[in-house]
């Protein structure tokens, strides 16, 4: 590609510069100066602005179906409702339901995203046959419990005898890496929560878990625990190994800096914390305190789109206007948390950032439209001004998932048309 | 148009339903269940779902050749620099800057804005000739100001003495109504808020006003005056009148007392009051307490879109957010304001919502992307997952000013090509 303005990381933009990647390795050769003109084939960079693909640090990317289904209700009654919708899914709306996400993803900007719902072996070749990059856990709500009636008959201890195994079968797989997912504390008790960290470090394997999402979640935890749910992931030995959380919106001074020292890598979903009344994590304190964020979308049910470039901007607004602080989150910040904060937790092998030997995970956007005009600064641009809609291109591990807007892996139309026909069945069988 | 999904407005949803209006008019003639098969020239409704014109509260439409160009730092030095600029802009550039404001508003589904900066015959003609609706206010910040020393030789007085010619002039025009604008408190002064009441009622004439917009403005008028910003327009006799007010971020519970009884419209501007740190307005007591609310983006200098899709869902997330509470504003209600709430500062002349009789102002979105399915509930989805990309057509008036994603009435490759150039001038003016 040749001609574009280059966002590098939040701190790098390379004007009229030249990127180019081998389709071999699927990993970034050149980028710097224009070196000479297009070649046939090539991307168009006149209009377009390059940035890292978007990493989505927390979704259940199964769930789309359930997009817009309870978007006011108290958390109670929300949990109800979208349990009631879950327990008439069967694993293949589950899987319609994944699709419908891969093509909003794409659209969106999204190169990879980690995920807690139910994963088996074809849902993951889905994953890696549409081309995104996947940290799949599947969700266990307890030993005996089982998650999902209709999708699948395995308990949690199934469940988690089988991650190994699974994990082992993606093993050589670029796009799909697996992890454990306990759901959070309150559904999975201290006794399992320290089960799976003995077999996340037996099998090298990380941890997805739900943390610190509610005040309510906070108050019986001390009640229950005598600790905070952050506190008692440590005492149970979970934060010694690689661990990524979704949420950590209610933490103390200890529990920030105890994420900090482990290394933890937090999904930070504002737009569903604001959207359920969770509350809104203290990110200043996070980013000051070096503790590493990404920002996640959260399932449709809570958001309802999976358009990260909504993640970023509400970052950063919610933040600032929190503190009254104008300084509080920037623009590189919160473009730095939607790329090389979520990287971090695909453990090494993303870095969220454009350099020679880094994967070709990028993205185009169209910075024609008046929206983008004037572009003073492209970085402030992505972080205020751009928005899903304006993805043109999108490119992973040097495969072009989106060519002028066009998708190259899914067909949209009848992912669209079955996802209206399964959610028309799963309402048409409610009272 | 034949077979859409009509949003009347936020409790009203017509499925399959047929709207049609007058060419002469230019009001709705028809409204609901289908009559016939679709005319030749008809919109075309499968797919689309239809909803009132948005209302954009509070604009500065003239500022958009600022767009990006101060996006963190702290308030005063952000004023500084928007200063800066704005100095080295002539009335052209202004123009500009508008007609880019026009486009971008037009594309992302707004009808009609309530706007502060700088207006005359040829700018209001501007926006009656691309067929928006506006409420505009020259701003005053004293009677000896200047506020825009290369674009405009007028003083404050000047601008005072001349806004009810200016009014006169337009009297007749359906789309272009004139205001007082004296600029705040803090810049104005009690004594020039007084003498605008007068002359707003000798004249008839309505007043839009930059109010309780920062903590430090509520504490400056508590030290200066005695009283908080929204008394002491109270005591000025202000609010005895119409009257707009932007921001409302910081009132005590006597401040939102005197709004509600004196029928006062509050342009609430999340967006921009999270951006610039400025806090967030008690939207949830303003609307138990009867207070009228609609949504603004305010300029692009503190934004940076115009896009009031953006707004409907920040300003429904932030409040429940903030409240740790789902059902603190609801989408029905976000929706409310960026429409009905919106339109009541137009005196009567919109009512914000699509009925037989009521002005031929609407938009039509395209329902059929992977972020709109599925969509349960319409009004879920235009507060929460719609976006100014979707939008496809515009009508304001009874006349199409965006038909299709093609603009009838400005030229976009244009103006977006003279901003650039514009801006690339004031910026080589800059130390």
């Amino acid at each position: 590609m040749v001609g574009a303005t280059i966002v590098a990381d939040p701190t790098t933009v390379h004007r009229e510069a030249e990127l180019a990647w081998s389709g071999v390795t699927g990993r970034i050769s050149y980028l710097g100066p224009v070196r000479g003109p297009a070649r046939p084939g090539d991307l168009v960079g006149a209009g377009r602005l390059v940035l890292p693909g978007l990493v989505n640090a927390h979704t259940h990317a199964g769930m789309s179906l359930l997009r817009g289904y309870s978007n006011e209700e108290p958390l109670h009654r929300w949990l109800e409702r979208v349990r009631a919708f879950e327990v008439r899914m069967t694993r293949a709306d589950i899987r319609a339901g994944l699709r419908l996400s891969l093509v909003e993803m794409i659209r969106s900007g999204t190169v990879a995203f980690a995920d807690m719902y139910l994963w088996d072996s074809g849902l993951l070749a889905d994953v890696h046959d549409a081309g995104l990059r996947v940290l799949a856990a599947t969700a266990v709500f307890g030993y005996d419990a089982v998650a999902y009636p209709a999708a699948s008959p395995q308990t949690g201890a199934q469940v988690l005898d089988g991650t190994p195994a699974l994990a082992a079968e993606f093993a050589g797989d670029e796009l799909v890496q697996v992890t454990f997912g306990p759901h959070a504390p309150y559904t999975c008790g201290a006794q399992l929560m320290a089960d799976v960290a003995g077999r996340a470090a037996r099998h090298d394997l990380a941890v997805h878990i739900h943390l610190s999402e509610t005040a309510r979640e906070l108050a019986e935890s001390r009640e229950r625990h005598g600790c905070s749910p952050i506190e008692l992931a440590a005492w149970t030995g979970l934060l010694a190994g690689p661990v990524h959380i979704a949420h950590a919106v209610h933490p103390d001074d200890d529990d920030t800096a105890r994420l900090a020292a482990r290394g933890v890598t937090v999904a930070h979903c504002p737009v569903s914390n604001l959207k359920l009344g969770a509350g809104i994590a203290p990110v200043p304190q996070y980013l000051t305190r070096g503790v590493t964020v990404g920002l996640g979308t959260d399932s449709m049910a809570s958001n309802n789109t999976a358009d990260l470039f909504e993640e970023i901007k509400t970052a950063a607004l919610v933040a600032r206007g929190v503190a009254q602080d104008p300084t509080a989150v920037g623009a590189a910040d919160a473009l730095r948390m939607a790329t090389q904060g979520g990287a971090r937790a695909f453990g090494g092998r993303l870095s969220g950032r454009l350099a020679v030997g880094e994967p070709a995970d990028l993205v185009l956007l169209d910075v024609t439209a008046a929206h983008a005009t004037p572009m003073p600064d492209p970085v402030a641009h992505l972080a205020y001004g751009a928005r899903g809609a304006d993805v043109t291109d999108v490119v992973v591990a040097g495969r072009p998932l989106l060519v002028q807007g066009r998708l190259t892996t899914l067909d949209e139309d009848g992912i669209r048309d079955e996802a209206n026909q399964r959610v028309a069945r799963i309402l048409g069988q409610a009272d």
